[in-house]
């Protein structure tokens, strides 16, 4: 079958890897202006866009992209009451689209991201090299000190068991970000004019028992592998903090992955984030989440799952219990929270049913 | 008082950093000529050399650097009978350099390891990063994406719990390799060709808990710290296992470091690896560590040291015992290895007398 978008003159200078595998997932407030600069990259895709905020407002599409869009009256019509785990007023809406597609991989990007240029001033296709890092295996039990591997012009370093030189599967790409940094709100009050100018060259496996933050702006994932963990949690409107969905679904998704022996990676790609967002806006979202946070993280890196649980969903739904009852004594949110991972399950599991083996 | 290596012309752009509290440990068999490129670099501080092989040889030294220089015969006379303990035919020797300094910290190099440039071309001043790892501190309870958070221009990321933003005292700084890339010998032999050109700018603290491959070359440590755990073991000359060394004190120091709660770094600084070793007499020394390792590590990964060992040497004590009762099943080797921690403590103490509180 002869592919369209490779042959209506698109200036690829490759072809677009996993074209009918991965799904774009966008959060989104505003027209997607955004996506013109990625048009080279992208643009062979499928976009889910979740439209956040008013639903009545429109969402300018730049012409040629495929996509669907989905507002708050449609999340509402989709899933009826199981709505409610999905936040609104906040980019934690976007893992509504991780649901709703039906691909083995996303690639999720925020509206402010765009193209970033590597030292030799070429510029990164991002969503390119989260493939790379998706298609290869990760090394979570054990440190190699010339980073991934994998990659071409390295391996794996003296001393490194042989037994572990095949890796596990990777759940996780985690891209970084130059020019404004992924930094909280005390960060950016106290360092306001900090700019992330550093191009490291390397990808690397964050290592078996170690919890990382995890930032939802330039992140990819294998979605048959851990999609039912990447829930974003209930942030924004009505919800007593913000800017902690994705630190949320990465704590879970690293549980997780550490449970059933799947890799997580961080580095590059580079995106280049645009505009940094209001540092006291942002502190009124954080507050809660930064003491929090202090429990939040030894009850993660305490968690242990039981050998029962080999589904990621089972994984999931023994993750809500152990939050009910080991986090909602710091604040009746985390019980909410923890009916809304179990709603999570629900929902994904009923757009999502089981293939008959 | 007037410093003389400042005052005689010596082309140094910047002071040197920790000149009185740092020695150079260099095991050589050859003339120390590879330190003429390093003098702008290393002339500032006092070197300890140790030869290996035949002690009747003269090892010259490029004029102008401060040194003392030890022997097999010296090594011998001043340790007695603990001199077992010290390995011969093998840069494994390096560690009793480690051992009769007097000074807070160490770097210790290869005479196979030139200057690096960086991308821009800069010749790079190992040393001086070394130096900069050890003084700021390591974070290994929580992963930062943005690497070393202390570096300038860096920091701690949205989502890094502050109460762990204080980090801990780095002990170690393990430094990595251009050009030829730090491989065992399967891998050389697959992979003849193959050479280190990628450059990441990155440090980054080795999380508590994952082990990782300790490399010799390019190493520098707080011997105050943890000088007492950092001993190369048995290898070479009636050894049934060389270039093991450096990967024993690793394991060793990773576990030691993890209990007491200091820092393990790796990345920065770089050097020119100039001089691949042959593959072939490098199977012959590891082919036993080869498939060792695939039971050592496992042994490391839940080596539990108790509350009781609070020093290093109390700590590395009880490892000694715990290699005798474990690891002596797989050979006879391990006995004496296990034998000679604790022989390397006593020279260590012996050498080393604690200062009176």
């Amino acid at each position: 079958m002869v592919e369209p978008a490779n042959t209506v003159g698109i200036p690829l200078n490759h072809a677009a890897l996993l074209k009918d595998e991965l799904d774009i997932v966008i959060p989104t407030i505003r027209n997607l202006d955004f996506l013109e600069m990625w048009r080279p990259f992208l643009q062979p895709y499928h976009l889910i866009i979740v439209q956040d905020g008013d639903p009545s407002k429109t969402i300018a599409v730049p012409e040629g992209f495929d996509y669907e869009l989905y507002n708050r009256n449609d999340i509402n019509r989709i899933l009826g009451p199981k709505a409610s785990c999905i936040s609104f007023k906040d980019s934690a809406c976007r893992c509504f689209g991780y649901m709703v597609s039906k691909k083995k991989y996303i690639f999720t990007i925020d509206d402010d991201c765009f193209v970033a240029k590597d030292p030799s001033g070429k510029a990164v296709n991002a969503l390119e090299q989260h493939i790379k890092n998706l298609l290869c295996p990760s090394s979570p039990f054990f440190f190699n000190t010339l980073y991934d591997p994998y990659r071409e012009g390295a391996d794996f370093v003296r001393g490194y068991p042989f037994s572990l030189r095949e890796g596990v599967s990777t759940a996780v790409s985690h891209g970084l970000w130059l020019n404004i940094p992924d930094y909280d709100a005390p960060t950016q009050l106290v360092k306001p004019k900090e700019r992330n100018t550093r191009y490291v060259d390397a990808v690397m496996t964050i290592p078996k028992g170690t919890l990382f933050p995890m930032c939802g702006m330039n992140l990819a994932f294998d979605r048959d592998l851990i999609g039912p963990a990447m829930y974003f949690g209930l942030m924004g409107d009505g919800q007593p903090i913000g800017r902690y969905d994705d630190m949320w679904a990465g704590w879970c998704v690293k549980v997780i992955c550490d449970h059933l022996g799947l890799g997580v990676k961080t580095g590059l790609p580079y995106i280049y984030h645009s505009k940094a967002s209001n540092p006291f806006v942002n502190l009124k979202k954080e507050y809660k989440g930064i003491f929090w946070q202090e429990d939040i993280i030894p009850f993660f890196q305490s968690a242990k799952l039981s050998k029962e649980a080999v589904t990621v969903q089972q994984c999931y739904i023994e993750l809500s219990k152990m939050v009910k009852e080991k986090l909602s004594p710091i604040d009746p949110y985390f019980d909410k929270l923890a009916d809304a991972m179990v709603t999570w399950i629900e929902a994904w599991d009923e757009l999502n049913p089981a293939t008959k083996a």
